[in-house]
């Protein structure tokens, strides 16, 4: 069902800044998952992704313990489900069958990747060294997953409380840039 | 002509992942500007925010010296500009002449706003430490401004090699999230 992205195209599809999913597995509990919107690129090859988790978040614990996590870019068409899984937390809710997602096996993480989602990086946390002061842990994407039925999916980015912009018209432009 | 942004709305502005310009300005020498996206937001109150900046880029240096600079979000409108920006190198080329952008004075720092831009937000560098291993600043916006003229600007996303997403439809859902 879903193809592999490869790992030099991950930039991609994180650079344009969308709302993003970041799926869990501690021990023995269910898998988490939980809306993010603060992360970058921070190296091209191999991909490195920095992001910042409020300590709060149930998610946070287990990223910190367990050192692994899968970044899910869901379609604009899930902006509902984003926001609700925004709004209501793994420690008393089981998102992936609350929000109907279906959780899919990666290959070198715990956590699952989200059948739904146009693409999947499954991470390794390379750095936690800035968690104590900045919340921000340095991932590592070791494989990237595209999923071709979403291939002209519209990604959304957060404007701050449920607002959301949709990508619109594309505009490309000769340009040396990567 | 640009108004005061409050601070705690900057995080709206940088969240949805726009491209952005940075100027800086390094002892008697010109101002300059380059294209970055890869910045993500750190904390709301005072708004940190990370960026990388490469190495190589002439910015770089004038950052690391001056620890200030401004960030600039520009409207969709200028995406073949912001591209042209990022084509060409400050150390020998004066973009803001050759670009036609408005250098206006900022309030905290020497480098200066950029009056066609939609948002500018005056940063001084809070901490350096990462620069070294990640090409990582870690930026504190002291003073916001916005352009009124420019209230409903589309911003645009960089996908790679100048293919652009610009904002298009808007969705609205009731959510806790801030």
């Amino acid at each position: 069902m879903l193809t592999t992205l490869p790992l030099e195209r991950v930039y991609q599809f994180i650079e344009p800044g969308p709302v993003v999913l970041l799926t869990t597995q501690a021990g023995g509990a269910k898998p988490n998952v939980m809306t993010m919107s603060w992360h970058m690129m921070v190296d091209f090859e191999p991909p490195l992704v920095a992001c910042v988790v409020g300590a709060g978040n149930h998610s946070f614990a287990a990223l910190r313990k367990t050192r692994q996590c899968v970044i899910a870019i869901p379609p604009s068409t899930m902006a509902k489900t984003v926001t609700g899984i925004g709004n209501c937390t793994g420690r008393d809710t089981d998102k992936f069958a609350s929000f109907n997602l279906t959780p899919l096996p990666a290959g070198h993480v715990v956590a699952p990747l989200i059948g739904e989602c146009v693409v999947n990086l499954e991470c390794l946390v390379r750095d936690a060294h800035l968690v104590n002061r900045y919340n921000m842990f340095i991932l590592e994407c070791v494989q990237a997953w595209q999923n071709p039925e979403l291939d002209d999916a519209r990604t959304i980015h957060h404007q701050g409380y449920g607002r959301f912009a949709v990508d619109g018209k594309i505009i490309e432009i000769k340009s040396k840039m990567r």
